[in-house]
């Protein structure tokens, strides 16, 4: 692991924010199950929604593996979660959906909601950094979540650019590298704290920002602050006054 | 060369716009002129700008004809740049500057000035359409560029993402892809007419916008509507009430 830099200096020197997006700054199982629930109702299903939406999450990280290892061969967002509603459609007996429907329903996860305080963060933080997204979401999907919550990225990165998964090392510093800069300089923003490992491991800043309801209402997720990342804190807008206080 | 769809179908099947960017978007010419000059001043040099603009340009396509034929290894627009100043520098006799300076000097490419029109008729473009460069320059120029002259892109696209310079069809079909849409779905706009033949032949649908003062006060561009384009305009703003004439 890279030896990490003293937190203010490695805090003042940041060039670019790049940023986790599903569970970081969308909500994407109120998005889902809100989705799910209206398709319901149209259709007449009796269908458990939450354990629907919480497997379709559980799906992707055990099939992003079978990438990883090398297993399927690259494959995008939108054909993993298209995979997983295959076989979630059948377990769960939702029956009569055209492919239309099914297709649409697979792109709900081009329209996940931000979080309250995303959109005026970023653009805070866009005010004195590059802000991009760097996300195992493919481009087409990160672009289109972007237009439906108006989020003002600079540009959107994305696993499928190197064609590695979070948390692959070719991902972070691929993600830097093209956007020019050292990964020192470059700070991976994300309420998951494996990611920020990851990228801490890459030479890349840290700043963690908790989403206690990523998992819905029900679930408890781990949101304390740890000292191993260079700043913590508790949305968006919190993170935006942090770094400016650093700036030089 | 693709069968092109009918003119008024084509425009309203349109769900992504693709841009050129050097000359299309930004005044390149105007803009390194500027920084040239000011240069000079403070270093008190002796040069002919205008000359040296032109010569920076001019080396831009055969630099980029080496990579397109195999002869040098895939190079960033950053580093084909540099070559083609290094070599100028010299010719031009320009001393006294530092690596820094130079480095700088080379980043002019990442601080070119938008035309007039081109942030207020992207604004207009970007409510019914992705809005994406698709450029030869890099992912990090493209996006200080749009920092730089708040352009606002859905998404930045860049023959660096598919390792193939236009007027290669793998950057016209990768935009695409990318995209996700079918080609005829993907509108190229640009200033040059050879641009947009060969996205045509990809299948993508075109707009053509002159932009008459390109090459500077002296030298005459060809700026003529042509009927083999699907649309044909005089600016971006002009280019975004057409488009939404023709929408369903």
């Amino acid at each position: 692991m890279a030896a990490m830099p003293a937190k203010p200096r490695a805090a003042r020197d940041i060039r670019a924010l790049v940023f986790d997006v599903f569970g970081t700054v969308v909500d994407w199982r109120g998005s889902i199950l809100r989705e799910c629930r209206a398709l319901g109702k149209r259709k007449r299903l009796k269908v458990d929604w939450d354990a629907f939406t919480d497997a379709w999450r559980a799906g992707y990280k055990p099939a992003m593996a079978r990438v990883r290892s090398g297993e399927l061969p690259w494959m995008s967002i939108d054909r993993l979660h298209r995979l997983i509603l295959d076989e979630l459609l059948a377990r769960f007996q939702v029956t009569g959906l055209d492919e239309q429907e099914i297709d649409h329903l697979n792109r709900a996860w081009h329209r996940l909601d931000p979080w309250p305080d995303a959109r005026r963060g970023l653009a805070l933080l866009k005010r004195r950094h590059v802000i991009a997204t760097l996300s195992n979401g493919n481009v087409s999907l990160l672009t289109n979540m972007a237009k439906h919550g108006h989020l003002p990225w600079d540009c959107i990165l994305s696993a499928e650019l190197f064609h590695h998964y979070k948390p692959d090392p070719e991902a972070y510093l691929g993600a830097a590298a093209m956007l020019g800069f050292a990964p020192s300089q470059v700070m991976m923003v994300a309420a998951h704290k494996d990611d920020l490992r990851a990228a801490q491991a890459c030479g890349l800043a840290t700043a963690f920002v908790g989403r206690p309801r990523e998992k819905g209402p029900k679930v408890k997720v781990d949101v304390a602050p740890e000292p191993g990342f260079d700043l913590n804190a508790r949305d968006f807008v919190q993170l935006a006054g942090k770094l400016a206080k650093l700036a030089p």
